[in-house]
């Protein structure tokens, strides 16, 4: 059986040599300067993980294919380097200089000097120390440190010749002290040690980590390689650097990279585009390395990033893979290559993941010299926010009105922030996840936050924060980052969301593919503008909820607990007239489109003063001995009302059963606000959404009372009427509730919390992510749809629901519905809509290109054939 | 198109003439003494109340029928009265003494004499304006008032011959008044105005909402019957009564009934077995109705109830059905006409409704002279009981001990109140439902009990309680009855639960033919006897948290919150010990059969302190300048216990996951139970279930855990492992779960509140009434299940769970175990047992054999033939 393979031959099995096996096969072929060697099989790993020995005849093909290599003049040393299946920077093995021995130091002298032959030596045996025999680090650092200090050295880089040898006595004593074993004295059996040391490294904690959090399977084991070491630290014109085809941040179509010179010590370090330098100096070596670069681009057909050695003034290359790119450069390249005729369309739009769009959608803190945060919390919406600490929503809304830049700190963002979140640059809830009513908005307008910060006091009276020993009040600035959760003091340098003509030609082709129609969620005409603008063909879920804020929230209140039915009355007659300005702005921002607008959803008490506010009030009157009687019917109102698990309590259509008139209310303003816009010559094109519904029996009740409305509207109002599925019984009689529904929106947000019973505002603070650690869940199912769970019951409501009624419009409104993974489900599964909020609507347009390409329909062959 | 039927008429549609019409018929076929007369169709009823006539020629077939019936010589008076499809009594129309006109009064007079001729009149004139004429109840009462008050009389009863002239004229003045239309001078035109008005009686609301609560269709109609007026008010040997064919509350085997002699006034009420007088009285009338009663329960081989009446001397039978009878009655009726020869065993079971039984299995008040209740509650557990109030868990230990009969008082009745409820004559929560810890309990193990009752105030630290205006302390008495929700001051008379030995012959005959097996919910080695002695053949849930309750809080208190990892493996290590007692208690309680235990499953807040008590504390404290720092790391730490959903939070197998030492411990613990049996030479049959399962590799996870213990443990033990199937995830993923399950138990109560999204303490206190009021719920989801969602599920779950592991046992262990209509759902279904409460086990029995006798297996052709 064979298990090695020589760089020139093209027969190795690309899965068993690993990443940089496959690039030095491949550069080999390309005629590129690689130096010689061969790949060792991830099968002889396997083996030798399980049996401790590696397998047959390894060994000797190995040392057969070593004995046939050239090293030309230069000592005959190798680099002995794990090749693991996908790359895996930093937690695996690498053992280089494998073969100093008393043979060869002679040698090292001879072909570079005394100093680079003890450099070579005291770097080799600090390596296999370390990698190969296992020597604690700390060991090994204390060991160096002392033969330093004694040569007054800072580091190694600072020793003189004597140094460098004393240095690597020390370390060859301390190897055999440690290991009890003998440092090899041939080549080859120092390899030996070197290759089953870097097999090992496969099972060693820090891989197994990466490979968990990559989703990487444990059982595929490394493959590694063997080469001719060359030397970037050789006297003379040598370095070491690492180029990219094409700028890997913004896309640029240039080559650039970072060359360190190994001569020069202390060494300088030149930045992209510092290869630059490199064209100045030698530009020879420099035309080789664009020009390697442009060949393995043009084979590889993806930007390229190669790991160089300048030796004497010769190039190496000792890697190629593919460059991690930044979002913007991602796009840029991949839209320029379909140009160059490099790729197709489909190709392009294949090879971005959607979700990185989202990094370059919003405004992001400038990447360096980023002080430690003063805190981490919650990355509850991406983008990065500067200003001046408000504490309530009033002050926010003063603020906006001054032109002033603030952050939004509220405790847990209520509904009563809600005005103040949408006019902060970013929102701040220290304690609470990312599910309460402000993050939420906040998401869903694209408004930066961070949320639960831990280790905090903040008192909301006093309007102060106390965080990280420091004490903050109005007007102090900060900086939040909702991408990584990040909190700094003051006033950072925020850079804008790129614009990028790259990026709108690429979503143009995904519109020309895709099936699935993208809507946004959107509460507010202003909101609904922004969501047009960035591509969203209708509303597929307005929230009336968000309309009882601010200033309404008074009103709202009255009408739950207020006494006298008249008041009652005249409160509800208020609201009406509020509703229909605002049904009436928004179908005129989406004139033409379909505007899905929910009824009321959430449970009552969110309404409502917090119960532990007024308990406190309470006692303050009692003990100043003031009249209590208001707020003593108050509170007991609000006992009522106290539900103890307010997510399955009395919410959604529920209220429509026990108190009627507020969903009447809505739906009388609705239906006025298309009589006026009508009026006005639009066209508006309403869908009311009834939420919550779990027995067709509440459908047709609220649908009854809706069509004796327009009935008694006395002028003809077309009007859909559909449901939310978000409990799990209504998907099981889909059916039934599909005979009173013109259409279907997923409310998936729920529908995942009762499938499987997960409070996702307690599960994401408490105990999501011990599950996502020990890889009990793979992905977090309030991100992306858990297919045989939620994603079954789907699945079974749409088969139904078009059995019943093959008309039926079937869309997503949860936060799913802008997840690319959850897309693909969709698509597949047949909905005809995703719903997100406005800044993912990039990201589903892609996502919803990548399904349609990936899953197209099936060929059906015509009957007329 | 016939309409009407003579009661000699065999060939009437039974379906069409009603139970009244259908029993007259019967016995005038069987030649009982039944006044002759007419049936009226059904169909002319609907027909009347859609068109407002009488279709085609009916009332010229009624009049026809009546034209031939012979009166004798007694005056040709009429009855006419309802027959509806099923009993209403109360609420439909009945208008006797038709045809006193000009013409038939002097005959009155000479048939009877002059007052009953007067009283005659006096009684159709009143029925006659308020059935017929609607004259309003106030003005017929206020106008006979006056009349009684100007004669001196208190009531009609006591007028003379002239008053009752007057009451008549007045009453006819009344009549023209109101309704402005004369008195029908005819007999044929009153019937006829009598007939209409029965059928209109339909459609009034007291039917209306009669039949809503019945589930009785309101387009069936009501069929009429007008037969010949026969007196029991005649002067002479006269009277009227209602007799019963056998007991119907104890069900001994002899006839017995009311009689109330017409002739003095005021009239004596003999109450049951007050026919005996008549017998002495009259014994040719005794013997006829006793021939009757015989003769009528031989025909319909059931208890028969019959109105009769004696007419100078003469029985007659006005009508014939169905004796309501008490739970007893019932039960001993049935066995008794088995015996007889009557019945089958199979008709004897499938006529008892198993849900019934429960009124003779609790002990109950005594049911007259009940005075007033102080409040009504949720009838949270059955049966009655009386004693001292006391209002906490010790003094109710305490008094348990002194051998003293208490009621706890509790506010909400929570974990910590469980070992009081074990000891406690009845449990009185007055705040919240019937879902609390404590109400479950009681419930569980039959202890009556009552919970949230309004307008209520209580001071558990003065241990007061303040109620209808009344205050209450320790040492009160009070009696609670949970199967009414009824609250009374003062102990009442309490009768003990029945001993019925035809109800375990009954049982006998049930258990022969039932397929589903019968387990009982249980946690205690006391539950687990009285289970073992009402029939269990199993424990299907042995609550591990309710061992968590009394003094042994304090341990688990500490390990949840104890911040010393030394003190917390002390505090496991003593919580192992003490479950280890209990396990084996359990074991050899139930020796030889199933035990199925459940690891922890509430959420773990449920163990802890109230947050409000401590920062109550705290604030004490503060206020006094006390030490707080204890106080405020106790509230830190119930903070990070606080969830916004418990029901969908850190709870159950999420516990293993997050905080795996507890299942460990008590796994442990439940192992060396089961080795401690063995070496007593016990045959334990352990099995541990898994709550909250909703990702199979949740289930894996404790599965490995607990092989390993078994492993480690180095002899061989036998244990059974398996899941509660309670998320609409774990029934979608069946087949995956079933994997690594050796038996799937139905946590339907939790399974109900997912999958309708339905908290059920939010839920049966704040809207579910709304929802069967208005008939959009059928039943209550949380007593009988929900075929369509959550029975879906459980159907789903069994096929792929028995498709992928064919052995895979299945049972329920939510109180749908006990309940009849969920229990047949379950027969279909392919369930192996029902677990559920001992008190509940006997109705389980009969409705398993109901639901086995309904839906008898297929019968599959022997492949041999």
């Amino acid at each position: 059986m064979q298990y090695v393979w020589g760089f020139d031959e093209a027969n190795a099995d690309p899965e068993l040599i690993g990443g940089r096996g496959r690039s030095l096969t491949e550069m080999t072929a390309l005629g590129l300067p690689v130096p010689p060697g061969c790949s060792i099989s991830a099968l002889a790993c396997r083996r030798f993980l399980q049996t401790g020995d590696l397998p047959g005849d390894t060994w000797d093909q190995v040392v057969t294919h070593l004995s046939h290599v050239a090293t030309g003049n230069r000592p005959p040393l190798l680099a002995v380097r794990a090749s693991p299946p996908a790359t895996m920077p930093g937690v695996m093995g690498t053992v280089l200089y494998v073969g100093v021995t008393d043979d060869s130091y002679p040698a090292l002298i001879e072909w570079g000097s005394e100093e680079f032959a003890a450099d070579v030596r005291r770097r080799f045996l600090q390596g296999f120390a370390g990698t190969v025999r296992r020597v604690p680090r700390h060991r090994i650092e204390s060991v160096m440190a002392e033969v330093c200090q004694t040569r007054g050295a800072k580091d190694p880089a600072e020793l003189d010749t004597a140094g460098l040898v004393a240095a690597g006595d020390a370390m060859a004593a301390l190897i055999v002290e440690e290991s009890q074993r003998p440092i090899p004295a041939t080549l080859e059996a120092q390899a030996r040690e070197a290759v089953e040391a870097v097999f090992e490294s496969w099972d060693r904690r820090p891989a197994r980590q990466y490979r968990r959090q990559r989703g990487i399977l444990d059982d595929l084991g490394t493959a590694a390689v063997a080469h001719v070491m060359v030397f970037g630290n050789a006297p003379g014109e040598s370095g070491t650097g690492v180029a990219f085809s094409r700028d890997p941040v913004d896309g640029h179509p240039m080559p650039g990279g970072i060359y360190v010179d190994g001569a020069s010590r202390p060494r300088s370090q030149l930045l992209y585009p510092g290869i630059a330098e490199l064209d100045t100096a030698d530009h020879v070596a420099h035309r080789n390395l664009t020009n390697a670069l442009s060949a393995l681009e043009q084979a590889r057909r993806e930007v390229v990033r190669v790991e160089f050695v300048r030796e004497r003034g010769e190039l190496w290359l000792v890697e190629a893979r593919r460059a991690e790119q930044a979002p913007q450069g991602m796009v840029r390249s991949a839209v320029d290559m379909v140009d160059e005729g490099l790729l197709t369309k489909t190709e392009a739009m294949l090879r971005i993941d959607p979700e990185q769009l989202d990094g370059m959608l919003h405004p992001h803190l400038a990447p360096h010299h980023l002080p430690t945060p003063l805190a981490t919390g919650a990355a509850a919406s991406p983008g990065a926010a500067a200003g001046e600490m408000v504490f309530d929503a009033d002050a926010a809304v003063e603020a906006a009105i001054a032109g002033r830049s603030v952050i939004l700190v509220t405790r847990e963002a209520l509904p009563e922030d809600v005005a103040g979140v949408r006019v902060a640059a970013g929102l701040l809830a220290t304690h609470g996840g990312g599910t309460s009513h402000g993050v939420v908005v906040a998401r869903g307008i694209g408004t930066p936050a961070v949320a639960g910060i831990g280790n905090v006091t903040i008192d909301l009276e006093r309007r102060q924060m106390s965080l990280a020993g420091r004490s903050f009040g109005v007007g102090d600035t900060i900086t939040i980052d909702g991408s990584s959760g990040n909190v700094y003091a003051g006033s950072l340098a925020i850079e804008p969301p790129v614009r990028s003509p790259a990026l709108e030609r690429l979503l143009e082709w995904a519109d020309e593919v895709r099936r699935l129609e993208v809507w946004a969620n959107a509460d507010t005409p202003e909101d609904a503008i922004v969501a047009r603008n960035a591509g969203a063909e209708g509303i597929g879920l307005a929230r009336t909820e968000y309309m009882f804020a601010g200033e309404r929230l008074a009103v709202v209140q009255q009408i739950l607990l207020g006494a006298d039915p008249g008041e009652r009355a005249a409160d509800l007659a208020k609201l009406e007239e509020l509703q229909i300005g605002d049904f009436e702005r928004l179908l005129e921002a989406m004139d033409g489109m379909p505007v899905v607008v929910r009824l009321l959803d959430p449970p009552l008490h969110e309404f409502l003063p917090d119960r532990l506010d007024v308990e406190h009030d309470l006692q303050l009157r009692r003990d100043q001995r003031l009249p209590t009687e208001d707020l003593e019917r108050l509170e007991a109102s609000l006992g009522w009302h106290e539900e103890s698990n307010p997510m399955l309590g009395l919410r959604g259509v529920r209220l429509a059963v026990v108190i009627p008139e507020i969903y009447r209310v809505q739906v009388l303003a609705a239906l006025e606000a298309v009589r006026r816009r009508l009026d006005a010559g639009g066209d508006p094109q309403l869908e009311l959404m009834i939420p919550l519904v779990g027995l067709p029996e509440e459908l047709f009740l609220v649908r009854d009372m809706i069509e004796e409305e327009v009935h008694y509207a006395g002028r003809l109002l077309e009007l859909a009427i559909g449901t939310m599925i978000e409990l799990p019984r209504a998907a099981l009689v889909a059916g039934d509730i599909a005979l009173g529904s013109d259409f279907f929106s997923f409310g998936t947000n729920d529908l995942t919390q009762t499938t499987l019973g997960l409070s996702r505002d307690d599960a994401e603070e408490a105990f999501l992510r011990d599950y996502l650690e020990q890889g009990i869940l793979v992905s977090n199912p309030f991100r992306t749809i858990d297919p045989d769970g939620v994603g079954r019951l789907i699945e079974i409501a749409i088969e139904e629901g078009l059995r019943v009624n093959p008309g039926l419009d079937i869309g997503v409104c949860g936060e799913h519905g802008g997840d690319p993974a959850s897309i693909e489900f969709f698509h597949r599964a047949g909905v005809d809509y995703v719903s997100c909020g406005p800044p993912r609507i990039p990201i589903a347009r892609l996502a919803a290109a990548q399904a349609a390409l990936r899953y197209p329909p099936p060929v059906v062959p015509d009957p007329a054939e």
